[in-house]
């Protein structure tokens, strides 16, 4: 994958892992080598490794760098589920997290019996595959999303749905890395995403990185942005699309979604098959998250609201399918009746 | 003025100036007192205070502390042209300064002749005229505004067009208070207003002052807001209207615009007759003045952005005509077609 544009977040290097370490951005970019599952442990813990597809491929790995070692069949089977259950442990709430080891453990469980070394080697051709996949799935998401697109354009995006959060190319990303590599000029302009900043700590970052044509703004400037003509289309990831293809995704998206109607300018949503949801009939059953309001009274390490103040601060917030102009995965494009072809699309 | 319900900006004891530290804002409420022209530059100059009206109000205190000790005619006129000469050089930009200044000294020029005491008194009293107008005219738009809004409803506000600006009221938030003296229950969802905070820092701060039901969201929150059925009526404050009716106002607003109309929600504009700018036939011929790329790479004292990221910082947008229900004045309501209202309003 040496033709991936942005810097990698996860890094296999034949031996031992390699993670960016996220915490650094934007400022510094840094490499950590861990050799250990409790070096793996930490990173994942401290959030040196973000995003749910990363943080399951780095903890495959952690799980193959715990057996390496071991002498003899007894101790790997015991050291398989041992280091499994420690790493599921780092953040127990991360869907990807546990559903990576589990595969791992799964997968060489099929060739109990074999020498120990084949054993061993199956791991880590299962973390391979399982970082390899994600890549390849993100890549066809933007191949996908690419034959929306035309040279010239000007593409708004929200929060981050980068490379860094996956194995490459991310999904909301992915298209404009792929109309880099053909040599478009794509103009992005990237909403910071109040609270978190998501948008101006990452996205910003790996674009530029990326030596793409990135334009960091405030989330209340999309409106005048797409008003002067900058933006042919909108781009952003998902957490969750309901059966009816109403959209769940980072606080905002929904404020972005109106202003692209008004503008009329087309609203991708850019969703692995995987997020597709077919037992959430609609986005009025996506619960919507609060998180502390700290995030907003001191954000940024200063106070900037006065205290005790009543603050609102949503995770996320749903976005209707009436506002969505396509939702595009590894297998499609899917446009309205949003029902229908979600149900077709899971069943390919 | 002592019914106020928010904390003072200026404030005449009768023997000196009382200023509010805004530059404590909204930490703490630290109240400065002040005694020479010396002391009022330094306040303008540093932003003690701030808000074009109350800068005005600030500099005519000021220029009568600068003329109360003199103890002979000749020196009166001397000293009156020449702190007044002074107190304009804190912030050559700001109109309201040289107009406060300006007015003070015409007054006092039409008694030319008349005894020292009643020149010093002539000086001190067009301050308090200027302070006592400023405060009314705030209260007649408030008054006006008030008549389109009922007991019960949310209301949306960005940026601060509140009391801290003017000499008290402020022009968005004037009804607010009005509601609140009535005993209404308003609930007020305040925009926190990137990249300069004005939502978080003194709209926040001043409702809460005043015991105002005020819930702070992030900009990217109001869409979402709006979709709860929570908000029923936006009013915000503009620095210029067109004669067309389109409203130059703080950078977000046209976003704000465009997601009430969305919901159905009526957008209201608190404006002073004098902000009304017949010579500017629409919003095309207002600049966009672009601010320091550095409000959004490190807007909080930490650098939240890749450094040298391209970074667009609009200080306002312009919100056409056709999203806004109603432009309220000092005089009255005027509704679209606005070229017609707003010309027949300016000549009343």
């Amino acid at each position: 994958m040496d033709k991936i544009p942005h810097p990698l977040s996860v890094i296999w290097t034949g031996e031992h892992l390699r993670l960016l370490d996220q915490r650094k951005l934007p400022i510094e970019t840094v490499y950590l080598d861990l050799f250990t599952p409790e070096e793996v442990w930490d990173a994942i813990y401290t959030l040196v490794v973000r995003g749910a597809p990363a943080i399951g491929i780095a903890a495959a790995y952690g799980l193959y760098l715990g057996i390496a070692q071991v002498e003899d069949e007894a101790a790997f089977w015991k050291k398989l589920k041992h280091v499994a259950d420690y790493l599921n442990s780092a953040r127990p709430t991360a869907v990807n997290l546990s559903w990576a080891l589990k595969r791992v453990q799964e997968k060489v469980e099929q060739q109990k019996g074999q020498p120990l070394a084949q054993l061993k080697a199956a791991v880590l051709a299962e973390a391979r595959a399982i970082h390899d996949e994600d890549a390849e799935m993100c890549r066809r998401i933007g191949e996908n999303l690419l034959t929306l697109l035309h040279d010239g354009m000007g593409i708004l995006t929200h929060c981050n749905a980068g490379g860094l959060a996956t194995a490459a190319y991310g999904t909301a990303l992915a298209p404009i890395y792929l109309a880099k590599e053909k040599g478009w000029n794509i103009k992005v302009f990237a909403d910071e995403t109040r609270p978190v900043l998501q948008g101006a700590r990452l996205t910003a970052y790996e674009l530029q990185q990326a030596g793409v044509d990135v334009t960091l703004i405030c989330d209340n400037m999309a409106g005048v942005v797409m008003k002067q003509g900058w933006v042919q289309a909108v781009i952003v990831g998902t957490d969750r699309v309901a059966a009816n293809g109403d959209v769940a995704n980072k606080i905002g998206t929904y404020s972005v979604a109106v202003l692209a109607k008004e503008h009329g300018i087309p609203f991708y949503v850019a969703a692995p098959t995987s997020s597709i949801d077919l037992h959430t009939p609609s986005g009025d059953q996506i619960p919507i998250e609060e998180r502390p309001a700290e995030e907003i009274i001191a954000g940024f390490g200063k106070q900037t609201a006065p205290s005790a103040i009543k603050v609102f601060n949503p995770a996320f917030d749903v976005t209707p399918a009436k506002y969505i102009t396509a939702i595009v995965t590894e297998k499609g494009i899917i446009r309205a009746p949003f029902e229908k072809g979600l149900q077709e699309h899971v069943s390919k």
